[in-house]
């Protein structure tokens, strides 16, 4: 583990510096990686970003990118990646090549030569703001643009429990350089595909409700992508909707594969999301659990129910 | 105009003491309100909150009620209310009585002896907290829970560009007092009735576009409303919905009504709502406005899609 000045110190001593990101990049390992580089710029290093997979569509025009250069770095920090795996293709490069890592998972399992983690930070973003403050770098508007669409997005725009004093204290200072959080926060909350919401739609069509409504059951078939045209990554986030209805405390969502189904569980007051998937051999945590079940939507529709019954001491039905 | 101390003097001064909120509360009147009421308790005085309407049910359990008192007040102040219209059926009582009003509306039109007034406020729970300073009252967890929910309602969760430095670092003093904030968002933007969600559905699978994808139009028909056991307050954000399609900078949200239809039009990236509006003799600002316009649910879309396309100079479609 290594103190904030420790990290800050590293990051000064580095001349040609790769910033990594995690594979299947959000927006919280980009705008950390992203504000990075632009601090790292101004101090006149010369920094790269890497990262296994494109950037999503949505975050492109918003992360202002900083300058790069080829060749050799002499320096690598990886930003709010928890393990090695997240590195995607990058592992075959970087694997136990990493000198520092800045992260807020708490589940980080230290494989970098140094590490700087403050898990109770709501986003790496958030700690980052500390870092180029450490560095001596003040904040301007592209690096306090690319730190505030990872708060942003780690905290689902504030509204997570996660979000703490620090984590709005970090935000206003951001906000204060006048970058357009209105604009990024439309783009980032508030847009959705003409065909992710037709999808959305048909999906929400297909809840049933068990348990005195308690829990509610979304089914996705697969046909249901190809109809709408959609590829696999545009129905993130979607398992949060059952859940969202009013007065469900179990919300599931079972997505059909060619001879499986995905499930995912969210759970409020008190139901154990991890509960109920470990009984299919899945995990998770209190709030948000995955497993992968053997047979049909109905089939798998069935023992789900009959499970989340069980788990809630239900009588009424099952 | 009032300044911040003369506001907290005035207050001081009072002892039987009258909050009024406006007609059809949102968060931000009754968060206000209800954060002032705790204060001036704290302060020993006796306090009475009084709206036109009730509470709506989602904000019932999150807001703390103060005591209450009967008989005549000394004092009477308004919060977050622009106009004595907006007192609804207090007006019979109370225009021409307000001693105070505390407000960010710049619409406010000055009806009470004293207004403090502060536009630049995202919300007035925002500038409350400033007053509650001012009355030397210390936050804690009651006060600070419904200033949370009034700048909470106003800025829709910190993601309008009206959330600003300031909004936020109000938000990180109030969070600080361990209010449940995650938990209050997620009632108040993560909820949904099983009933809204069926309509909300229904009526975007009417969404048409035009002007090359660039505005989208969603038709409510009246039956839709009964079909799903809906009031006709149920259905209030659902005008959003159309704009945030992805590439549409106009979105139009008509509703049926037994013999006209309301029309709701919102837009972005220049796009003038208002001017849109205007021409059915309708208004609104830049971002948002509204109309009234006779005819059946087909005739006024037509009616509105060629207007939407004379005022995107389109040429494709009309």
């Amino acid at each position: 583990m290594a103190t904030l000045s420790e990290a800050a110190a590293l990051l000064q001593a580095g001349q040609d510096i790769t910033i990594l990101c995690h594979r299947s990049p959000d927006g919280d390992t980009l705008g950390s990686g992203y504000g990075l580089g632009h601090a790292l710029a101004r101090l006149g290093k010369r920094v790269r970003i890497c990262c296994a997979d494109p950037i999503p569509p949505q975050l492109l025009p918003l992360l202002p990118p900083p300058p790069s250069f080829a060749g050799d770095e002499q320096f690598v920090v990886a930003v709010d990646i928890a393990d090695e795996k997240l590195l995607g293709t990058l592992q075959e490069r970087y694997a136990g090549r990493v000198d520092l890592c800045i992260d807020h998972h708490k589940s980080n399992c230290s494989y970098a030569k140094a590490t700087y983690l403050l898990p109770e930070a709501a986003a790496t973003a958030e700690l980052m703001a500390g870092v180029i403050e450490a560095l001596g770098v003040p904040l301007d508007r592209e690096i306090a643009t690319c730190l505030y669409i990872g708060i942003a997005t780690d905290t689902g725009c504030f509204r997570y429990a996660s979000a703490t004093a620090n984590t709005l204290r970090v935000a206003a200072a951001l906000v204060e350089q006048g970058i357009d959080h209105g604009e990024i926060n439309r783009l980032l909350f508030d847009t959705k595909s003409a065909r992710r919401v037709a999808a959305e739609c048909e999906a929400l069509q297909s809840l049933e409700y068990c348990c005195d409504q308690r829990c509610a059951v979304m089914s996705i078939p697969l046909m249901l992508l190809e109809r709408h045209g959609l590829a696999d990554d545009e129905l993130e986030g979607m398992a949060a909707l059952p859940r969202q209805i009013e007065g469900v405390c179990v919300g599931v969502t079972i997505r059909e594969q060619p001879d499986h189904c995905r499930v995912s569980v969210r759970s409020s007051h008190g139901a154990d999301a991890s509960a109920i998937c470990a009984a299919f051999g899945g995990g998770g945590h209190l709030r948000a659990g995955g497993c992968s079940v053997r047979g049909t939507l109905a089939e798998v529709k069935k023992r789900l129910v009959d499970e989340v019954c069980r788990q809630l001491g239900c009588e009424d039905c099952g």
